[in-house]
C-alpha cells in the first residue's frame, strides 16, 4: 500500500538489481524544474473536472449506508419494510442477502478478518445496510428508515483501558493487544547506556488524526454484462481494482477502475472501502449504475484516520553530543480491525547511533480502523524523538542544529549500512538553519510580556523507496502532439504535469501539445498506488524512457528523410536539425513516415537503480512561535522547510507539496484530535467544526522552501526521490521545539491546543 | 479512408518491404477459427451497450441542424430570434458566427471546398445553421423556427442532364463533369477485339443506393479546457481526430475521439461530418456538453450514398472462351461536393485479358454528395462486368462457371504482373457450383407457367488490402486475465471478438477472462479505419504478435521459478509446463514475479508481407430466382457464397458478414433507389417507407457459405484476408444473371423492380 509495514521490509532484498538504463540523468533543463502551472489547471478551477463526485451515468441510483450507531454492539434484526414502502427506493442490501457474508479484511495489511455486513459491528459507524433511490436525499432519508434491532455490548476507546484485564473484548476471544509487538534491537542497548553521559527519557503521546480530504470518499459502479467499470475517488487505482476483484470472486480483466479526478486522499484512499463494493452490488442488483458518496460525517469514522501512539523514549549521549544508544517503545491504537501503528523507524535510522532498540504494539479498541495517513508513524516518532534531541541539546548546551549534525549516518543503519544514494541532510540543516536565520533568532530576547518567542527545529527522513514498477506509453501524433498514458493516479499533487513535463524535456513539445490519459485500469499500463512519496521517482523515468523511445524513433525517420547519419541529428522545440548542416531540418510535423503510420507510440519503464543502495529524501524544519503565557494560544509565526528530495521537478507542485504538508503538520500538532465518547463508543468530534483542521489563521503567511539538490545520479534517471511525506514528518516536532525555546516547558502530548499549554504553564513540571 | 480512389495507388509501391516476423501461421487451432458468439453480446442485446445516441452527460445539450429545403439556393438572410425567444434554447449557430466560414471539403478526396455552413447551398439538405437545446425534441422544434431567406436556382439531379451544354453549374465556373476522367490501358485494345470471335457490348446503369445503418450519425461533444473529447459513430475514429483537429486548427493531442458501440457505417462513417463539428462548436459556444444524433430522414440527404454508374462494357473473346479485349467507360453521379465515382477496377484485374481500357468520369449534381459505400464501384462494376461475362457464355454456349474458370489470372495484371499470395477464385468458382449443384440447376427445366427458375453466378475480388499499420497493447493482469488494447472500432462485425479469439488461442486464456479496450484515440494505439475489409487483416496479426510478446514473458518467469529451460516449456489453459517433467508446472496466475510487477504489457505491430505480392480476397456466388412473367415480381430463392477470405476466425461473424452482404447486394440489385425530383431537388425517398431496403420478406431462407481457405502463408501472420466487402460484390450481378436464366431477359438498370421487370418482359428487346 506504499508505506513501511515492519521492519523486515527494510532488510536488504536478495534479487539482484541491475544498473539503471544506459540514460544519463539531465545537466542543464529547459523545462524541469521550472514554475509551471499544472496542464489541467483550467478544468480544475474552472469545475469541469470529472472527480468521482460528478460522475453522472444516466439512469443512476444513489446508495446510503445504514451504520451502527453504537460503538459494540450486535446486529439482531433489520428490518427494510418501511424504506421499501417509499416511493423511489430501489433495492436494499443487507443480512438478508448473501452478499453480506462476503470475507472483509484490511488489504493492507490482513487484519481482523470480518464481513461485509458484520453481525458483530465494533465500531460506531460500522456498516450494516444499504439502500439505493433514484437521488441520493431519498436514499438518505430511506436509509433512515430502515429499522435495525441492535445488542448492545461494553464498550472500550481507549489504549490504556483496553489494555487492562477485564477489558471488553473488540474481537470475542482474542487480545486487544493485536498480536506481539514487533521488535528491532542492534548493538547493546545497556552498554550504550551505560557510556553515556547523558540519558533523557520521556513518554510522548499523540492523538487520532482525521485524513480529512477535500473530496470525501466515493465510487460510481457499473456493470455491462459481467464486466464492472468503477469510478473510484482512489490514490490506488490497480490496487482497488484488485481487491474488488478478490472480494467479488471474478477476473481482474473483468473490474476497470477509473480515478480520473481527485481530491486528496492522504493514504485513506489507498485501498478499497466497503462503500465501493457496496456500490458494485447494488448496481448488480438493480441492473443500474449506482454512486455512494459518503458524507463528511462518515469519512470521519470508517475509511481511516492516523493511530494514536504513546511511545517512551530513553535516548542516551556523550557530553560532545555523540549519541550512545535509543530505546523506544511504542503503542498505537488501530481501532477495530487494523493491525499495524508502527511508529518506531525514525528512531532506528535518522541519526546514526551504534544501539538501538524498539518495540511496536498495536491495541484494538472499539473505533473505526487506522489507515496509512501521509508517512504513516514518522510524524509521531518525530514528535518523540526530536522533541528528545532537542532535551538532549538543551541539557547539553549544545544548539540543536549542531547536535544533530554531529550525529549525521553516512548509511541506512538499518539495512546494514547500506549506503545512501544520496543523503542531503546535513545539507538541509546547514542550509535550512542560514536561510532561517536560526543564529540569530535563538539569540533573540525571548520578549518579557505575556507573549514569548522561540525558534525549533527538527529533521526527518522517509523511509520507504517505493515499488520499482511503471510503465508509461507515449503515442507521438503526426502533428507532433503528444499523448501519454500511465496508471497512477493524480491525487492534486501535479503528477499529470510533471510527466508532461518530462516528455516535454525530452521532446521538445510544448505542454499545450501535450495530453495525458491516466490511471484506468482499463486503458493505462499498470501504475502503483500514488502514496508513500513514490509517483515522481517512481513514473517519471519511464515517461522519460518513452519519451527517448520515441526520440529515437523520429531520429530514424529524419535520418531517412534527411539523408543524414542519425548521430548527427538534434531534436529540439519540435524539429530535427543536423548538428553540422542548419539546411538539414525538418519539423515532426512534416516526417513522412510519420504521416503514414500516424501515430508512433515509445514505451517506458522504470530501471532500478545499482544494487546495495537505497535512495531516500531528506528533510530539516524550522519552526518560530509566538506563546500567550497567560492564556496558552501559540501562533506559528514562520516554518523554514530544507528539503533533499533529489531533482525537483516542478517548483510550483513542489512548494505546494511542501507548504500542504507543513500545514498539514500543524494540524498534527496543534489542533486535530478525534475525541470519543468513553460511554457509547461514538465519535464526538465527527464533522468539520468540532474536528479542528487548521485553516488560514492557524498557518503562518512566512513559509519558505529551500530545496537542497544532491544531484543524485544514482537514485534513477529523473535524480527524483520523493516529496509527499517528508513534508509533514518533522513539522510538528519543530512547533513543538519552538514552544520549549519560547517557555522552557515541554508539550509531550499532541496536539499542543491552548487548554493543554495553558494547563502545562500554570503548572510547570520539569521534563527527564 | 479505406477504399480504392485511383488505379495509380494499385501501383507496387516503392517502399521496401520487410519480411513478415517470424512467427509462422498457425496449424491447428483451438479458439481461432471456431463458432463462438460475442464476446459483447449480452451488453448488445440486453441494451446496456453505450453506442453513441446512449451518451449522456451531464448538463448536456441537444443540438438540431437546419438545413437547405432546396436543391440549390444562396442563402440570403438567417433569422434566429425566434428560437432564441424559445424557453430552453441555449445557443445557436450559423451565419453571424465567424466558425461559420471554416473551410470545409471532403476528406477522403479533397473534393470540392466549401464552408461550414456555406450561403451557396448546392443541394437539399445542406447545413444552414444550427441550435442548441435543453433537449432533442425542444431543439427540432426551434430549427423548424430558424427563418432563412433563400434564393433559389436552377436544379440538376439526372446525369445526363448535368453533363448538357447549358445545364445549371452545380459549381460556379467549374464544369459539371468533375475533372478530366481517370484513365487506364493495357496491350493493345483495338487488337485484342480485331482477334475476338465474338464481340458485345452494353451500356448498365445502377441506382443511388444509401448506406442507411441501423444507427444513424451521431455525435456528443465536450470541452475540458482546450481539450475536446468527442464521442461519435464513426468507424474511424483516428481519422476524424486528425480532420477534427484540422478544421478546429488545434494540435490532435487536444482531440479525443471515442467510438465504443457503433451500429453499422458500411462506408458513410469514414469521415468526419459536418454535423460533428457543429456539436464541438455549440458545446465550446456553452461550456455544456452537447449531442447532435442525425434523424432518419437527415441521414438520407447529407452522409453519402454510393455514386449511381452509368456504364459501357464492350468486350471480346475467342470461341472456346478466351478473353482478347475488354473495354469500359464509367460516369457516375458524385453529388455537390464529392469527386470520385470509379466503377472500373473489376474490369482491370478480376480476369485474365492482355487488352483492357478503362475510364473514369464523375459528375456533379444538385445532391448529398457521395461517399464510400461498402466495396466503392465494385458492386457497380460486378454489375455490369459480370452480366457481360454471362453474356459471353449465353452467346459461346460456354458454361458460365467454365468461361469465368477459363480465364483466371495468375497474379494481379492492374500491378503489373504482381502474384497474389494467395487466389482462391478457381476453387470458389468450382466448389461453390458443387455445393450449389449448379450443374443440375442448370439443367433444370425453367417451368412453363407464369412463374419459372433461372441460375446465375458471378464472381468479385477486392482490390485494396488495407494499410498496414497496426499496434496492439495486451495486459496480462497477476490472476492470468488479459487485457487487450488497440484503435479499431468495431463497427458491428465482432472485431472485438476476433481480436480476443486470437489472443486467446496464443496464451490458452478463456474469452471470459479477456476484456478489450478500443477505439479511443485518447487511450488506444493507432487503428486504421474499420472500413476496406482490412480491419481484421491488419489488427490480428498485431494482435498475435503482442499475446506472443506476453507469451515469452511469462515462460521467461517460469522457468525462473521453476528452475527449467524456456525452451522445455509450453503454456496452454492458463498454465505453463514442462514437457520434459510433467511435474514442473505453474498457473499464470501464481508467477511470482507477475504477482509483483501486478501487470505486465506485450506490444504487437503488424509486420509487411513479402515484397513483390498482393494479399487480396476472391468470391463467386451462385443465385437461383423465380420470376413471375406476368407481375414481373422476382423471388430470390437461394444464395450461396464461395469466399476466399484466407483463414476464417471465426465462423459465426463470418458468416453475419457474407449474408449481411448479400442481403445488401439483394437491396442493390432488386430494391434500392434514391428517387429525386428534378424539379425541386428534393429527394422523394427520405425514409424507411419509401427507400426499399430488403427486408425478411426479399432474403432467401436459404443461404449458404463455403468457406475456402487457401491456406496462406504469406499475407500475414494469422493467414487473413478480409471479408467486408467481397460479400456484397457478386450478388446482385448474379441474381441478375439468374433472372437472365430464368426469362432470357438480360435487365440492365438496377434496381430490377417489379416495374423494370414486367416492362422489359411485355417488350423484350435481344441484348448485344
Amino acid at each position: 500500500m506504499g508505506e513501511p509495514r515492519s521492519h523486515s521490509e527494510f532488510q536488504p532484498q536478495a534479487e539482484s538489481r541491475s544498473t539503471p538504463t544506459g540514460t544519463p540523468p539531465w545537466g542543464e533543463t529547459r523545462v524541469v524544474g521550472k514554475a509551471l502551472p499544472r496542464i489541467d489547471a483550467y478544468e480544475r478551477v474552472s469545475g469541469s473536472a470529472t472527480y468521482t463526485l460528478d460522475v453522472t451515468l444516466p439512469g443512476m441510483l444513489h446508495a446510503a449506508i445504514v451504520r451502527c450507531p453504537h460503538g459494540h454492539a450486535l446486529v439482531k434484526r433489520v428490518d427494510f419494510s418501511k424504506p421499501l414502502a417509499m416511493p423511489g427506493v430501489v433495492a436494499v442490501l443487507g443480512a438478508g442477502d448473501q452478499e453480506a457474508a462476503l470475507d472483509w479484511y484490511n488489504e493492507a495489511d490482513k487484519g481482523a478478518q470480518s464481513r461485509l455486513f458484520d453481525p458483530h459491528c465494533r465500531f460506531a459507524g460500522e456498516e450494516v445496510a444499504a439502500v439505493a433511490a433514484e437521488n441520493a436525499y431519498l436514499a438518505a432519508d430511506a436509509a433512515r428508515q430502515v429499522e435495525v434491532e441492535y445488542e448492545e455490548r461494553d464498550v472500550v476507546v481507549d489504549m490504556d483501558e483496553a489494555l487492562k484485564d477485564g477489558a471488553p473484548r473488540v474481537h470475542e476471544g482474542a487480545p486487544n493487544l493485536v498480536r506481539e509487538p514487533s521488535k528491532y534491537e542492534r548493538g547493546d542497548v545497556e552498554k550504550g547506556f551505560a557510556e553515556a553521559d547523558l540519558v533523557v527519557e520521556e513518554t510522548y503521546r499523540t492523538s487520532v488524526e482525521i485524513h480529512a480530504p477535500m473530496e470525501t470518499h466515493g465510487s460510481v459502479a457499473r456493470w455491462e454484462g459481467s464486466h464492472l467499470t468503477v469510478w473510484d475517488s482512489t490514490q490506488a487505482p490497480f490496487d482497488v481494482q484488485q481487491a474488488l476483484a478478490r472480494v467479488l470472486k471474478i477476473p481482474l480483466s473483468s473490474v476497470r477502475v477509473i480515478a480520473h479526478y481527485m481530491g486528496g486522499g492522504f493514504g485513506s484512499k489507498l485501498q478499497l472501502s466497503k462503500h465501493t463494493v457496496i456500490a458494485a452490488l447494488l448496481a448488480k442488483k438493480t441492473g443500474r449504475p449506482v454512486k455512494v458518496v459518503l458524507p463528511r460525517e462518515h469519512s470521519f469514522l470508517c475509511v481511516g484516520n492516523r493511530p494514536a501512539n504513546t511511545m517512551t523514549v530513553k535516548a542516551g549521549a556523550k557530553k560532545d553530543g555523540t549519541l550512545t544508544a535509543i530505546e523506544m517503545r511504542s503503542r498505537g491504537v488501530v481501532g477495530a480491525y487494523a493491525s499495524w501503528a508502527d511508529a518506531t523507524y525514525l528512531a532506528t535510522d535518522l541519526y546514526r547511533c551504534p544501539n538501538v532498540r524498539t518495540e511496536d504494539g498495536a491495541v484494538y479498541i472499539n473505533a473505526g480502523p487506522e489507515r496509512a495517513f501521509r508517512a504513516p508513524g514518522f510524524p509521531q516518532c518525530a514528535w518523540a524523538l526530536e522533541q528528545t534531541i532537542d532535551t538532549l541539546a538543551a541539557k547539553l548546551k549544545i544548539d540543536p542544529v549542531a547536535l544533530r549534525l554531529k550525529n549525521m549516518p553516512t548509511a541506512s543503519q538499518l539495512r546494514k549500512d547500506m549506503p545512501y544514494t544520496s543523503n542531503g541532510l546535513p545539507r538541509c540543516l546547514e542550509e535550512g538553519a542560514r536561510a532561517f536565520g536560526w543564529e540569530a533568532a535563538r539569540k533573540r530576547p525571548k520578549g518579557d510580556g505575556p507573549i514569548v518567542r522561540g525558534v525549533g527545529v527538527a529533521a526527518g527522513q522517509w523511509g520507504w523507496e517505493g515499488q520499482p514498477v511503471a510503465t508509461v506509453i507515449a503515442k507521438l501524433f503526426a502533428d507532433g502532439s503528444l499523448s501519454l498514458t500511465f496508471g497512477a493516479a493524480d491525487i492534486g499533487t501535479g503528477t499529470k504535469t510533471v510527466m508532461a513535463m518530462v516528455a516535454s524535456e525530452e521532446l521538445g513539445i510544448g505542454l499545450d501539445r501535450i495530453r495525458v490519459e491516466h490511471a484506468d485500469t482499463g486503458t493505462s499500463p499498470y501504475g502503483v498506488a500514488s502514496g508513500g512519496s513514490q509517483t515522481v521517482h517512481v513514473n517519471t523515468p519511464a515517461a522519460r524512457e518513452a519519451a527517448l523511445a520515441l526520440k529515437r524513433q523520429v531520429v530514424t525517420m529524419a535520418a531517412a528523410q534527411l539523408g543524414v547519419p542519425e548521430d548527427d541529428l538534434t531534436l529540439a522545440g519540435g524539429e530535427v536539425a543536423s548538428t553540422k548542416d542548419p539546411a538539414k531540418r525538418v519539423p515532426i510535423s512534416e516526417l513522412k513516415q510519420l504521416r503514414q503510420q500516424q501515430v508512433i507510440i515509445g514505451v517506458g519503464t522504470r530501471h532500478p537503480h545499482p544494487a546495495g543502495k537505497i535512495a531516500l529524501p531528506f528533510a530539516a524544519q524550522f519552526a518560530e512561535v509566538e506563546v500567550n503565557r497567560a492564556t496558552g494560544e501559540c501562533r506559528v509565526v514562520r516554518l523554514l522547510a530544507a528539503h533533499d528530495s533529489g531533482r525537483i521537478m516542478n517548483c510550483l507542485t513542489f512548494q505546494n507539496q511542501v507548504f500542504g504538508g507543513m500545514t498539514m503538520g500543524i494540524g498534527f500538532g496543534m489542533t486535530e484530535e478525534r475525541v470519543m465518547d468513553p460511554q457509547t463508543g461514538r465519535v464526538l468530534t465527527a464533522n468539520l467544526h468540532d474536528y479542528k483542521l487548521p485553516t488560514a489563521v492557524d498557518v503562518p503567511a512566512d513559509m519558505t522552501l529551500v530545496a537542497i539538490d544532491p544531484k543524485d545520479t544514482e537514485c534513477n534517471t529523473t535524480g527524483t526521490k520523493g516529496v509527499g511525506e517528508p513534508a509533514t514528518i518533522p513539522t510538528a516536532a519543530a512547533i513543538a521545539n519552538a514552544i520549549y525555546d519560547a517557555v522552557g516547558v515541554r508539550l509531550t502530548t499532541a496536539p499542543i491546543t491552548p487548554a493543554r499549554l495553558a494547563e502545562r504553564l500554570a503548572h510547570p513540571v520539569t521534563v527527564g
